[in-house]
């Protein structure tokens, strides 16, 4: 899968190694300049913690501010610190100032200030507005560089005005149409300031659909619109609805991609911030809570099933039967929770469909559930010579399935509802809830029709 | 989470319900009309199969090739069945040929016929052109349309040339500069276009970084590309180095999120089609053949367990204190499996730092098995008054975490060593291998300490 591009990049790695352990600054800057800055951040976050300081001390100066938005967070406040001060201000002088905000969130006060002291005082004031929106916001987000002009120019005054412009940002795709009071009225493509006649008046190139993002709106919300709406940029504005700032595509990538890691890592119980690069400390301690939980969820089975400890006496390959139960109703509720939790983060999953999904489980888990017992109830007939165990198991199996297939969508719904992240948790509920029901079902109906 | 969004949208469907339920044909115009095609194909997805045909027999004649688009795959050949031929004819013709490539694909032949005979010749030929790529390729995600300039070209031949131009795509953002014989060069973004003197060459104002993408680069790939290197569209070639298309960040986008829904949805063991609006029956059957498989397995751990009969007959609080062991054992490795496929799919696990992430991974298995041990060893000891117990819950606690973690790790590596995905199958495989190994160790340990 990651074949072709590992392949190229294998080779690097290595020459990078061989070049460390000979300390040659020279090869090392002939090897790292011709690659894209995220190649080099990768090249860093790959090598180990060792070996990063000693590129970073033979290296480090040769560090640009690209480099620096490109590395992990895992990694960066380490990189950071090792860096000169004159290279770390020059660094990221030369960013977009949402690229600044995105390194400074992270670190601590006194490196932050370090930072914001090397900025020039107007790119300092910039900074200082986004960060002071709250974490996590489209004013986090946005880069405060934005082209605009007044909704009455024409073409030829627009393209005039970029002509004359001395600063533009790096990469833009639109121009904003403001009021005298910066209020944003709608946006026009440059293909179509391009491909338009200088009279041509910008108000009448305008895109049909317009709209803009409060800075105060979550990123996760941002991320969806961008994603629902196919928008290359987006003007951010604040309270009195006046234009602060500008949102591009590829930031709003960053957060669904962030946004699905955070999914798929709440899910199986780690911490969101859950890294490759993170040692083994680290990783065990963002591992134990959901563990230690764990074991109190799992005593609940063992408490299930020290109830029926006369049952198992009497019959013991009951004690080896009955994991049987709980684990397929552990998949099948694992199954129902993925979709349901997928179908909420995209938002396919609503108040107008929830009653209708949950009875397609519960349907889903009926189908299943009888499917399976019929299966595990004539193999366990057979095999113990016993077709009333065949019908304890196919019994106990239906009613697991049910239970997981119910659970699984009924946990993170109840999740959001409370307004809690649906992917917080869920997996541990859930294979509790079909651990305790594939026990307490089985060793149920066993004694009620075995002893 | 989806709050703001989700109660924008509620009341439309309540209404929508309503007005079905009336026949009001001109009332879902006007609800529908002023709609996003994204948020109308929301409203088709949320309501059920029987109102979505109601809908579509009152309304389908306002259906166009934007709504044909957002619809999701699960749902869109009932709607394209159900569509009066020359409607669907009208709704295609409008749209690019990325866009009718993505909906043909999964259509069935004597449908794709319909829709590529209702296709201008030279747009069907660019439409077949594309599916001549085979599936999940650039080839079948690029659009035909690309806007080129000769580079000896000056900015003002450019915008003359645009602004002559009758037919450009709806989003552009670069001109691609070619030679003759149609080899991309390098290309420039508008903004550097419109900000530049009309004397200047196109080829002075050429990106520093360019690449191009084969045809036939798998779209995963495609993805990477774009997120990695944050570029906005980029040029697609053929086998002799030709300009064949283009693509841009929205497909790229998709393409990413379509990725993590199934590494989602692999990882819990569900068919990667899944939705929510499929039916109880459709359901049912991407998840079963999943639960057979765990059946099978799981068998396994009984034959484990069965081999210890005399162990737990002789101690019946055994049966009820194995499943403790062997789930915490589950968490620790859907754990340790959920980081390793999140850093093989975004490639930031490799064969340059494999090494050092399993031993972390052991390292973290180490630790969290010795906590881990200690909690459970003393409650056990303490509560059943036997410090020997106690000891033998903690040496298979420790066992059983290094194996989770180890195996978290080694399955989904050896998988994509093996070019599978890694996201298919490893949790299944995972919590077998714990399962087996919690209950083994348990008692065995129990075996040889208590009897």
């Amino acid at each position: 899968m990651a074949d072709d591009i590992d392949q190229t990049r294998r080779p690097i790695i290595g020459a990078v190694r061989a070049a460390l352990e000979a300390r040659d600054a020279a090869a090392l800057v002939a090897m790292l300049d011709p690659l894209h800055a995220a190649d080099i951040a990768d090249v860093l976050e790959q090598i180990g913690a060792a070996e990063r300081a000693a590129l970073l001390a033979i290296w480090g100066r040769e560090i640009d501010g690209d480099i620096l938005s490109e590395i992990d967070e895992s990694i960066r406040e380490e990189v950071i610190a090792s860096l000169a001060p004159d290279v770390l201000a020059d660094a990221v002088r030369e960013l977009d100032s949402d690229d600044v905000v995105d390194i400074l969130e992270d670190l601590e006060e006194p490196a932050q200030e370090r930072i914001l002291q090397s900025l020039e005082a107007e790119d300092r004031a910039a900074v200082e507005q986004s960060l002071a929106y709250p974490e996590n916001t489209a004013g986090r987000l946005m880069q405060r560089e934005v082209v605009t002009a007044p909704s009455h120019w024409t073409v030829g005054e627009a393209i005039d005005f970029l002509r004359a412009e001395e600063w533009l940002p790096d990469q833009f795709y639109h121009v904003v149409l403001v009021d005298p009071r910066m209020k944003p009225s709608g946006y026009v493509t440059l293909g179509r300031i391009l491909s338009a006649r200088r009279d041509v008046r910008l108000a009448d190139l305008r895109e049909e659909s317009f709209r803009t993002l409060a800075a105060t709106m979550p990123d996760s919300e941002v991320a969806y619109i961008f994603n629902q709406y196919h928008l290359i940029s987006c003007p951010v504005v604040d309270s009195a609805g006046r234009l602060v700032g500008v949102i591009t595509i590829d930031d709003a990538m960053s957060v669904l991609d962030e946004e699905h890691e955070e999914d798929v890592l709440r899910l199986a119980g780690v911490g969101d911030e859950a890294s490759v690069n993170d040692g083994a400390i680290a990783t065990a301690r963002q591992r134990l809570p959901w563990l230690v939980v764990n074991l109190f969820t799992a005593s609940l089975s063992a408490m299930v099933i020290s109830q029926f400890e006369a049952t198992i006496s009497a019959l013991v390959a009951l004690a080896a039967l009955m994991p049987i139960v709980a684990s397929t109703g552990g998949i099948a509720g694992t199954q129902s929770l993925a979709v349901a939790v997928r179908g909420l983060a995209t938002r396919s999953l609503t108040t107008a469909n929830a009653r209708r999904v949950v009875l397609r489980e519960l349907g889903a888990g009926v189908l299943n559930g009888l499917g399976l017992s019929v299966i595990l109830g004539a193999a366990g007939a057979l095999i113990f010579s016993d077709p009333l165990l065949g019908v304890v198991l196919g019994l106990a199996m239906i009613c697991n399935q049910v239970v997981a297939a119910l659970g699984g969508v009924l946990v993170p719904l109840t999740l959001n509802r409370l307004k809690f992240d649906p992917a917080l948790a869920s997996g541990t509920f859930v294979t509790t809830l079909t651990d305790v029901m594939g026990f307490f079902a089985f060793l149920g109906f066993a004694t009620l029709m075995l002893l």
